[in-house]
């Protein structure tokens, strides 16, 4: 065991935050090492915005439907972008046709997510805690505008984080029987069966967001969150081609 | 600094390795640890393929065009998984129309990429070193079918690893100031000028791949790489719905 793995095994998401600041040399500490995150053809096609203003927090939150994002000391929103990379052709080659296409967008989505990862893991090191906001994409036509992101970016992640101020169970996680396979992936014969232990887990695990209630076996909750919908999330597709990308 | 901050401040892609094998004792602990990464809602609609048989490996090394990943000690294929979930839905409630819509694929794709990213951070911290595959979607379908991974699922990245043998320079990237804005995407006026320091820092960098030459500037290597494309990687929505999801 060393830092690295006890800090992974041990991961928790924090939502409540003590009112305690990120001083701005831990702050530059996060993104400066977070920048050495590796990227795809080491193209880094990726962008942060830090959100420091509460009106636009108070939006953000609002998509994110949890009233905790507004109160988070940090909020990093992690965007795929190719508008850069484009401007720097454009100025080495004149006005041409930029080609922003699937291939890209989904380059550019994965050096997203790996910075937001880290920078999660990052923040974690440094005795802080934080929540990986996929919510935004609640309505990413509207994110866009909050943070004045240009054609070929779209938002992919947020991160809100600062010094904890709650300490939430370990959360029970799929034993890796259940997700890791050699060489083919190996279709169960029965997942009633094969779940049967991890529902189990669940149920006994207390979620602080429903203190004092038992949370659904994991199978339940898959029942549950599998089976609705939130209509603007159905859009993404549409939504990256409103903003530039060709998919 | 710390551990896990001065890890990430090191990363170095690795791309050769010696005959070292990885101890199953080291792996399930990869991998057991690998477990506790976070996913979007908790569903966990990600699998990991380990390919150990060569044959399979000398394939996927083909697809990525790139010798040394059939030489990896270790090889990871991340795939985003809509198809467990969606088995467990239809033992609950019988044979019932699954929505395997873009939201779920790209929260799908999002928990795959922050497994990755916790995979190289891990096998790093324990003397190893690793390499991001990206290559693997030069050929989408014929991923697809070495790995049989059923409908609604779909691979997103691949990451070999194993002990190094090969000492990388660190290679330099973006300050935060290009890539980490405040509140709002920032134009910048002149490119070219901004990426100056950048673009000479880069010609500076030897990279091993290309001994004893040095690489382009980064503008220049954005020009060519951004310029150029793979057909097969235009597909990557028309694969991911031959495969059943619906974007």
């Amino acid at each position: 065991m060393n830092q690295v793995i006890e800090q992974i095994r041990d991961h928790k998401t924090i939502r409540e935050f003590t009112d305690k600041k990120v001083e701005k040399d831990q702050l530059d500490l996060i993104l400066d090492s977070l920048m050495r995150t590796a990227s795809s053809t080491g193209l880094q096609r990726s962008s942060i915005i830090r959100v420091t203003d509460q009106a636009k927090k108070d939006a953000i939150a609002n998509i994110c439907k949890q009233d905790y994002v507004a109160r988070a000391p940090e909020l990093l929103i992690f965007v795929a972008d190719l508008y850069r990379n484009q401007e720097i052709v454009k100025e080495k080659r004149g006005e041409v046709e930029f080609d922003s296409h699937v291939d890209k967008f989904f380059q550019a989505f994965t050096d997203s997510c790996l910075l937001a990862q880290n920078a999660n893991n990052i923040v974690e090191s440094l005795g802080m805690g934080a929540v990986f906001l996929g919510s935004i994409l609640n309505d990413a036509r509207e994110i866009i505008k909050i943070l004045d992101l240009p054609k070929l970016t779209f938002p992919v992640l947020g991160l809100g984080f600062g010094y904890p101020n709650q300490e939430p169970q370990i959360k029970p996680r799929m034993k890796k029987e259940l997700r890791v396979f050699e060489n083919s992936y190996k279709i169960l014969d029965s997942y009633s069966e094969a779940f049967k232990e991890y529902d189990e887990e669940m149920t006994e695990y207390y979620d602080l967001r429903d203190s004092n209630n038992r949370v659904d076996s994991f199978t339940d909750q898959v029942l549950e969150k599998e089976t609705k919908s939130i209509p603007t999330r159905l859009e993404l597709i549409e939504i990256a081609k409103e903003n530039g990308i060709k998919l």
